[in-house]
């Protein structure tokens, strides 16, 4: 049987993994209401990030709580405090989809993509996808190998990135300024999705091996 | 005289009122990179960032030790935790100092901003600087009138990027899609710098009258 600590440890996990499924029901809606021009999933996905921040804050009551009961030292006060960590990177997370959900409600009728670049911003959307899940799954086993996996998941994601600029940048755009400015926009609320999603990653690395990882720089722009 | 726990703390806060010194410096010099095209400051910026980086695990570090020797309770608890939240988001500001800082280098000789942004850019960047500092004085001076202040300042920052959207959706943008893209990705950073004082200011507020601030929103893009 586990003490008293380490069951509410257990449960704040448990609310930060169910976050990040939140946050994934999150992106992948947003993906929708963007590429097919949905409104009603575009306002579904900004409503529902209340809960996503609701949910935030119960844990950060929930940790400072632990702490100011438990009074944990050493290993076990590390792990509250990475778990308060976690919950800021992911609840921001929910953030970067509700900007894309923005995007498409504010382009409704039409969808703020340009046709030649639907396709990446698929493959954007299903590494986003993957990676809020291996998040998810990477929190629940402390599981350091999966963790250092996000990272090179999160180089698929970069290297996507670098696609949508070489369309904008290309010869032959003629989409006009209002979708490039978007599209510059929505490119990067995607980069900015996995790069949270590797700082997770890092601080279950640290927390386990007790070594920083590096930060995602992203792109040099 | 003030007990171990509150000299700890004093020290935190001074710790983090000399992050914002660090990050101001740092945001002035990236704009002087930017407008001047000036490689040697560009540099500059994204190496001194490292140092942002350090001090921000020497407190992250000093925070959690504090925790563990002084297992504080109530208002002094949420104090430390407190400080460990503006402590990533004064981080965050000065990785976006370092963002600017790449878009100069990436562009130098030339600058990236188009003649006709200049004096936006030139707003954006005083206001970021206002900004870092009334952020660090209202850490000084745990003042919820000032933190209140930076919320309207803010909106100044705002109303710049939406100068922004607007040269760059007028009818007479002819600067290319590169200044484009360039433009939108630093009009975003300096937004997102607000932001971040928006969020310690928050937090300063909820510290101070147990009250969640709101979220800011920035655009609705």
């Amino acid at each position: 049987m586990r003490d008293a600590f380490h069951e509410d440890l257990d449960k704040i996990s448990d609310d930060l993994v169910e976050m990040t499924t939140m946050v994934g029901t999150a992106m992948s809606r947003a993906t929708t209401a963007l590429l097919e021009a949905r409104l009603a999933d575009a306002e579904s996905v900004i409503a529902s990030d209340d809960d996503i921040d609701a949910l935030r804050r119960q844990i950060d009551d929930r940790a400072v709580d632990l702490l100011a009961r438990q009074q944990p030292v050493a290993t076990d006060l590390r792990m509250v405090v990475t778990a308060m960590h976690m919950n800021s990177d992911i609840e921001r997370m929910g953030d970067l989809a509700r900007h894309i959900a923005k995007v498409a409600r504010m382009r409704y009728p039409e969808s703020a993509v340009p046709e030649p670049l639907r396709q990446t911003i698929v493959e954007m959307a299903q590494v986003a996808g993957r990676l809020v899940q291996m998040t998810g799954a990477a929190i629940a086993d402390k599981d350091v190998h999966s963790a250092i996996e996000i990272g090179r998941v999160d180089d698929e994601m970069d290297e996507l990135h670098r696609k949508v600029f070489a369309a904008l940048l290309g010869q032959d755009w003629s989409h006009g300024m209002e979708a490039a400015v978007d599209t510059t926009l929505i490119g990067r609320y995607y980069e900015r999705f996995g790069d949270h999603a590797v700082a997770v990653a890092n601080r279950i690395v640290y927390l386990v091996t007790g070594r920083y990882g590096t930060e995602d720089e992203g792109l040099e722009r």
